[in-house]
């Protein structure tokens, strides 16, 4: 019996805020899997601030999804049929399979995972692609030092999270960036930030010159725009700012440059951007010690989940106005 | 007998351009050294882009040049009276003796220069301030290998002339970014330049895809605004901005930042920000080589003097308007 297979397609590329509008549902029935490809039932679907960028034409660090095509998506899945010797039908696997119900794969970039070791949306989240994200980019690019002041901008998202809480285990003083007294309270008593401003509340620069009276030495920015030029305002000398995202811009027509970034002149400091694909060879190490760090309690992980596949365009929009909490994620079956 | 001190105070703080306006001119008698001091007269002083910058109120590199202070100016002059023990009368120094005619001086970071073994002027260029500034910017930030590509804007400037020399003794690929087809032609036939674009005739864009087909690797950015947005548009991977000053930004009262940094991102670059003082201990090393480079015909220095004291607000003018040619000086003395 062949199963539907529910996809979003890409219709339109968005200028401005993407909407669904700019998707096509439709129903077809699953593929089968040729040789040496398998096919994977999609269990949880991750959305990531990237996809908005994935939808614009020109180069960038990935080719853009093209018009009319599944859109591009990471997953957990389970292997529903295999003509690959390295997948076996009930393996649990990670991939990039779109958003859709059922996808064909040759195997290339697709992981087994244990689901007895977390829950499967952590393996999209603190022990996936932001996961990854988080730890090479503050330890490899932020290099933080012990009792310097790390500051985190989408300080409870799905990267923001682990960045504040891999610099608590480096002993760094660290200060969160976030939207709403219940994400700057769970920053503070469930992630351990020493303090978080609320920037829908406060006023960002004062709140920094407060809460960082050193100024800041590692600044790991996932938002861009105001909250960037902010920060600039405060570093410490030899300063490491971290470009890791920009989600404030991904949906402007008319990106704002920092105008403030000739502070990096006035303190001798650095701003340098980071693809976590470089550090692929090297995931082990930091799968390692943040599995470790959360089976200890060092470290705890958010997850946001919201259920069904029909949900992905209004759960995409809430990434961009904020209304996640933690790493967010589809739920497209049992 | 005494002689008369002109001198160029600051009257008040520009907002946008700087012009005459802003100073004082003012003629008093020439001071006395008291003990442990020398008195020196200006032969020639420095104008440099970053005068701009200490007119501004707020916290910098250096504090601003307080109101009805002595305008701050790097310069070259003779010691005329010395109660110093490391100075005699006669003894050609530079220091910042400011824009006047005599100084006062206690002797801290006065240093004497040889005339016989260049020119006066050059002391303030190539083998002064600029120099050191394009020396350390380009080799410990920029870190060209050979083969790479390197881009300088203000390409013909005190700084950007060097850069392009030092780099293309390094076996780099060098485009000059310059205004106007005389400056041009300098940087290609004069400089060793592979190729110089004119800003002011041709596409920045457009011309850094013809002229660097590998992309940029290293980035000394003098002037900021569109032309670095431009190169961002045309990074290689890894590459390097040196951030050096933003001349098309000084006189503005709302800075623009650089829209195209996302390019730091999708190209895993960096844009980092540097200070010619904290290399102090090392100029030594600097002047060796550059002076080597110029005695032996690798590398030229061009200098641009305008003649009399009372040409500093004009003068200063020049650099922002893109009107030197080469290192600009006013030359106040025989």
């Amino acid at each position: 019996m062949t199963e539907t297979n529910r996809q979003y397609l890409l219709k339109s590329r968005p200028a401005g805020m993407v909407g669904a509008e700019h998707f096509e549902f439709t129903e077809s029935p699953a593929p089968a899997p040729g040789e040496g490809e398998l096919l994977v039932r999609n269990l949880f679907i991750s959305l990531d601030p990237a996809m908005r960028g994935w939808l614009n034409e020109g180069k960038s660090y990935v080719p853009p999804v093209g018009i009319g095509e599944v859109m591009r998506a990471m997953s957990v899945a389970r292997v529903v049929a295999s003509n690959h010797p390295k997948f076996a039908e009930g393996d649990v696997v990670s991939g990039i399979f779109g958003v859709q119900d059922y996808a064909v794969s040759d195997g290339k970039g697709v992981v087994k995972v244990d689901p007895n070791l977390a829950p499967l949306p952590r393996y999209l989240g603190t022990l996936g692609m932001p996961g990854m994200t988080a730890y090479f980019g503050l330890l490899d690019i932020g290099k933080p030092e012990a009792g310097q002041t790390v500051v985190v901008s989408g300080a409870t998202g799905a990267v923001g999270q682990v960045v504040g809480q891999v610099a608590k285990i480096k002993g760094c003083r660290v200060v969160g960036i976030a939207g709403g007294p219940e994400k700057c309270r769970h920053a503070v008593d469930s992630l351990g930030y020493d303090a978080c401003i609320d920037y829908k509340s406060e006023d960002v620069k004062k709140a920094l010159r407060t809460h960082c009276p050193d100024g800041v030495d590692v600044y790991f920015d996932n938002v861009g725009g105001e909250i960037l030029d902010a920060v600039l305002t405060r570093l410490a000398m030899h300063a490491r700012i971290v470009i890791c995202g920009a989600i404030s811009q991904y949906n402007s027509t008319a990106v704002e440059g920092p105008k403030n970034y000739m502070s990096l002149l006035v303190n001798r400091a650095s701003m340098t951007g980071m693809v976590v694909f470089d550090y692929a060879k090297r995931y082990g190490e930091a799968v390692n010690d943040l599995a470790t760090w959360l089976g200890n309690g060092d470290m705890v992980s958010q997850e946001h989940v919201i259920d069904g596949l029909d949900q992905f365009p209004d759960a995409l929009l809430k990434l961009f106005s904020g209304e996640n909490f933690g790493k967010l994620v589809l739920k497209v079956a049992d």
